[in-house]
């Protein structure tokens, strides 16, 4: 098994018929989320941010196609019944029950088609790599490839899946995680440790910088495995979120590099953080990428914009990839290693590696590059 | 004359030699000036942010195909000595020459080529409307048109030209404005009312996000037309400069349409800027716009990562164009107005109307739709 059901008390199902997809995963414990900071917010995002204050889940529904967005009060009383229907189904209490929604914006759920696919789909449920598998795909909508992420330590084990290639044609995607770990961890503890996870993975994967009505992560602890350090805990939970983000950005629209930024030197993290996060969403950096040209200057004129404290004169930038190394500007000065740098851009993975030599702050951010098939899967299939 | 040489007092000339240009614009007054807020400023940025404490220019040299950014010492160095060269050909004080560079990053000036382009035009400086044309010319990079704006009222004149069209390949553009008038007022008012205008209008303007190392408006008073009202002066050079900044829009890379984003009922004009530029700027509206697609779900989302505070749930939306006007969202609720609001979409230009029904704060920013253009301009030409 490569994810969720790797995690002891994990069982999941999932069903895709046409874009209608659905999601079960059933696992109970003390549970923590992280959602989207867009104030336009879908009803089941309204919804979970009120009920996750029980710290506690015992199963998520799921489903893909119709995101359940700007649809006011009977988006939110849709959502309510939604976890209703799995809640039924699986004689679990609904409070209990996370839902979320992926897809086409200002529609209604399909309800009775919901719950269709819940009752066809509640039997199927079970631990196997078929069933991660089948939940995985369920969720999907523009997607490419399914995204799982396995971490294993001494004593513990985390797994997720997500789904999220950009906000998406039609008319807009979604991020969607759902983490499972075997440790035993409080609810408040497993809030925190989420926080810092999702703000050093998925918080810094940049597609197109639109920010959807929908996105949630959703992290749930079975406690099989007892009691584990917190520190090492966050550090694993950390690892599993960069995974899934670094799967998304490597899926992103249109997307033909994974780009990772590094930048350190920063005065604080979260300038480190400002400056990584621009410099990948770029629009003249994504295209640069494209076009394979080791443009330094755009790299360093989008740092400049950020927001981050640093004197230009000093920063030092690299550009890795294809299994080269070039620097391209030191403290400074250009170097002329711009044949190896163009090289090193040939591959399906760039790294850009920026010294903003102002203090000890480091962030990496993740994103793709920007092509026309980006322009033309969100603006020539209009809906 | 359609700009800057319809104002008393001013005189120019320019030339282009392949990619390299210059223009001299002759003008002796009270003067004020904006610059990048990027922190990685090119060297006549640097120069030019101390010497127009003076509050005076009589002269403009301004060349493109080398930006003279990312140059160290040398590029201030280089800015001093650029100013020398038009101080001397036209016997002024060179710290009342301003100067300013477009074009391809850390390369240095051609300081001997400027030199003798400077000599050749000085002597072909005039009043004239081929003169201001060549001026305008001169400064180009990658705009496909010139740039000309002439706000006349009684008793005074302003006239811009400027060049700009995003952050341009093969490395990086700029937007440079040259605005004059002859009117009476002190530097300070300048300043002042220079920072007005420039806020509610260039600063509007979104290509692609990015912020050149270069970006300079100078604004220069000749003083020959005598006092005028200062709120009435203040509301003629933003109305001049909204002018020049929609021009920069419409011919942005790649652009087929510009379009323009009227935000209402914000919170505060600041809070109306920040959600029009977030529209304006979002890759999915723009792409939207491309397709034709009356998508108000992304225009909604996009305001709702802005940062302005509003209900999504209260929100009215309008597009129009083509001598057509839908609304698509009224008060948050789907209006089934979207075979109008598509055929509005049709024409060169769209208007995007959203009324966050919040507060009194109002705001309209710049744009252009995204092309699979613009990434080829920006990705497949490499360096």
């Amino acid at each position: 098994m490569q994810s969720i059901c790797a995690v002891e008390g994990v069982t999941a199902a999932g069903i895709k018929e046409g874009k209608y997809g659905l999601a079960l995963i059933k696992a109970e414990g003390t549970a923590a989320a992280a959602f989207t900071k867009n104030i336009a917010r879908a009803g089941p995002v309204i919804l979970m941010q009120e009920r996750i204050k029980h710290g506690r889940l015992a199963a998520i529904i799921s489903n893909s196609g119709c995101a359940n967005a700007l649809t006011g009060q009977r988006g939110i009383d849709d959502a309510v019944e939604m976890a209703s229907i799995a809640a039924e189904e699986l004689s679990l209490d609904p409070r209990e029950v996370g839902v979320a929604s992926t897809g086409v914006i200002s529609r209604y759920l399909n309800l009775p088609l919901i719950k269709d696919q819940c009752h066809r789909i509640a039997p199927l449920l079970e631990r196997s790599p078929l069933a991660e598998i089948s939940a995985a795909k369920a969720i999907m909508t523009t997607d490419l490839v399914e995204k799982h992420s396995l971490v294993r330590r001494e004593g513990f084990t985390i797994g997720g899946i997500c789904k999220g290639s950009g906000m998406i044609a039609p008319n807009m995607g979604t991020m969607l995680g759902y983490v499972y770990t075997d440790a035993e961890i409080s609810a408040s503890d497993l809030q925190v440790a989420l926080k810092t996870a999702v703000k050093r993975s998925f918080n810094r994967v940049v597609v197109d910088g639109d920010t959807s009505t929908n996105d949630v992560v959703f992290c749930t602890a079975t406690s099989t495995a007892g009691k584990v350090p917190l520190n090492e805990f966050t550090a694993a939970l950390e690892e599993c979120c960069v995974s899934l983000g670094r799967q998304i950005a490597s899926d992103g629209e249109g997307a033909t590099k994974l780009i990772e930024v590094i930048v350190r030197g920063a005065r604080s993290e979260d300038e480190a953080d400002l400056a990584a996060r621009t410099v990948v969403g770029s629009p003249l950096v994504k295209t640069a990428i494209y076009g394979e040209d080791p443009n330094w200057g755009r790299i360093v004129a989008a740092a400049g914009r950020s927001g981050a404290e640093f004197d230009p004169e000093k920063v030092s930038c690299w550009i890795s990839g294809s299994g080269l190394k070039a620097a391209v500007c030191e403290r400074g000065v250009l170097t002329e290693d711009l044949k190896t740098a163009k090289a090193s851009l040939a591959g399906r993975e760039v790294q850009i590696e920026l010294d903003l030599a102002a203090g000890n702050g480091k962030a990496i951010a993740w994103g793709c590059d920007l092509t026309e098939k980006y322009v033309e899967i969100n603006g020539k299939y209009t809906t």
